[in-house]
């Protein structure tokens, strides 16, 4: 039976404010390239004070991903809690508008919805300062039953594990999703937040998770002290399906006994790499849920990804189903 | 004796809010390509209910030249009236980060931030709908009078002719810059808003305006019925400078009897014009203001163009000092 939906998401629903800076700012700030953390709103301001003229847009790892769905032509939902905010009208906009179902929960919340200050430096490389905001009041009550058990693949982003009612809802989500018949994905989403729920993350994947998406250093802080192909051994023993990232050296697809090697698509010039893995688990997922075979669902990963990279902003900025056709891939 | 400011611009303050469209969408609103339509707050909402995903950044024409000039290195200032919000906050980063100094009057107001929204159509032309709100209170009581005596040249937008109370103090301050010493330079901002103020813009010109900046089409709809070289005859009767730009064909500065044409610097691609002839403004007065001759003040402004329409939004990525260096200009 085909279900209304390919995909749904639950993530946090967030405004990213993307500003250029130079190296200087992230050892000023103590930040790790390429990572994200979590900051309170007075270090948000501080970090805001300092940072460059910068460009609003919608983000959200995993609403970021349902994004790409939608753009793809593929049937997307996403689960995600704002406040009552310009930004939370931004974020509604953005998402319903490339056709996403948008759930903001049984309630908007008081507190202002979540914003992400993203540093972009020269060499493309974005690294992210989360001020939950809202979105880390997600809990079982804005969880979208019906929309879950309608949905092909729940997509799930490990960044949820960070608030307590929200990694719960997660575990009810995926429970509900299994009972029905709903495949669950789960991105690791970022090296620290693997090694701040590692066990959490392990038993999260071998209990209720399908499908990892993870990149080489999320999947290597999963099994410290593993090399990368160790720690791909040990990933396909805990879950049935895994697409590993691993930036211009393209991704590898574990399924079983099976790993397929899928290059990255080649691109001009990386200009910001907000959104990238976000847009590989979406054109993977559309794949998958359109029912292509594996190495078609990777080459439309690195196709998604690619088309992201190389504009600042973590979405698509043309429809990516143009581009899929014109690479052949449906 | 050198003046602390270069340039400070009076002008609307305001947040856009890009979204790519197709031509469809332009004739299904009755929208005029590549003008500027002012729209009350309930259009802006059925508008934006259908444009697509979208990017917000900091606009508003004077604001984004006085950002241009920051980021050749000069030394600006700008005026404009924000309210309360979220995009209040966001335009008051963004013009302050990049170096300009920002009066945001006696009082913010309790009307919200002004936005425009502005839709990029494939061919890179932008179709601006703006929402004033706060903006359209600048009045006499929110003119930095110092700063307007302590500048070199005082930047007015013609867009602040639509509200009664921003012309009155147009005309309060260019009476203050002229008895200062400070030259009145002044922008034509849109074909249809030279339209509605023909009269008032040819005497504001002809009694307080020393430098006129405007493109082809808003120098046509000053003298309607003229030819290009018979409106070029026109405006050299009224100021002592007007700076003519053509898109692709370049630029023609005008000084008494001497015409010099600057051609348009090559891009690889238009992506959205938005903030072209605010960022040529940019340019076109860094110059002046730092003694360059015509030509290189108009080279400058070219350049400054050029940077600003490979990509969307209205203000510079990268710091354009960097650019006018690498040509020679400064």
């Amino acid at each position: 039976m085909t279900k209304p939906l390919q995909v749904t998401g639950i993530g946090h629903a967030l405004v990213d404010i993307i500003a250029s800076c130079e190296e200087a700012l992230l050892e000023e700030f103590s930040l790790a390239k390429g990572t994200m953390r979590l900051t309170s709103p007075e270090e948000a301001a501080a970090l805001y004070d300092k940072m460059g003229p910068a460009v609003e847009t919608s983000g959200g790892s995993a609403a970021n991903t349902c994004a790409g769905i939608a753009s793809l032509g593929g049937r997307a939902g996403f689960m995600g809690k704002v406040g009552h905010d310009q930004f939370a009208r931004v974020f509604a906009h953005d998402i319903r508008s490339i056709g996403v179902v948008f759930s903001d929960g049984e309630a908007k919340s008081e507190t202002p919805t979540g914003r992400c200050l993203i540093l972009v430096t020269p060499d493309g490389e974005r690294t992210m300062n989360t001020n939950l905001g809202a979105a880390a009041e997600f809990a079982d009550a804005d969880l979208d039953r019906a929309a879950i058990e309608a949905s092909q693949v729940l997509y799930l982003e490990g960044y949820l594990f960070d608030p307590v009612e929200a990694r719960a809802a997660f575990h009810t989500a995926a429970d509900l999703a299994r009972a029905a018949g709903t495949k669950v994905a789960f991105t690791l989403s970022d090296p620290f937040c693997v090694d701040r729920h590692r066990e959490g993350f392990r038993s999260f994947i071998r209990d209720r998770v399908d499908i990892v998406f993870a990149n080489e250093r999320e999947l290597l802080s999963l099994f410290p002290g593993s090399t990368f192909e160790e720690a791909c051994a040990e990933i396909k023993t805990e879950c049935s399906m895994a697409a590993i990232t691993r930036s211009e050296k393209g991704a590898v697809i574990i399924e079983g006994e099976r790993a397929i090697a899928v290059p990255a698509v080649p691109i001009e010039k990386l200009v910001d790499a907000t959104g990238a893995g976000d847009l590989y688990a979406a054109g993977f997922l559309f794949g998958l849920a359109s029912g292509s075979d594996l190495e078609t669902c990777g080459r439309l990963g690195s196709l998604a990804a690619s088309e992201v990279i190389v504009h600042v902003g973590p979405r698509p900025r043309r429809p990516l189903v143009e581009a899929a056709r014109a690479h052949g891939l449906i």
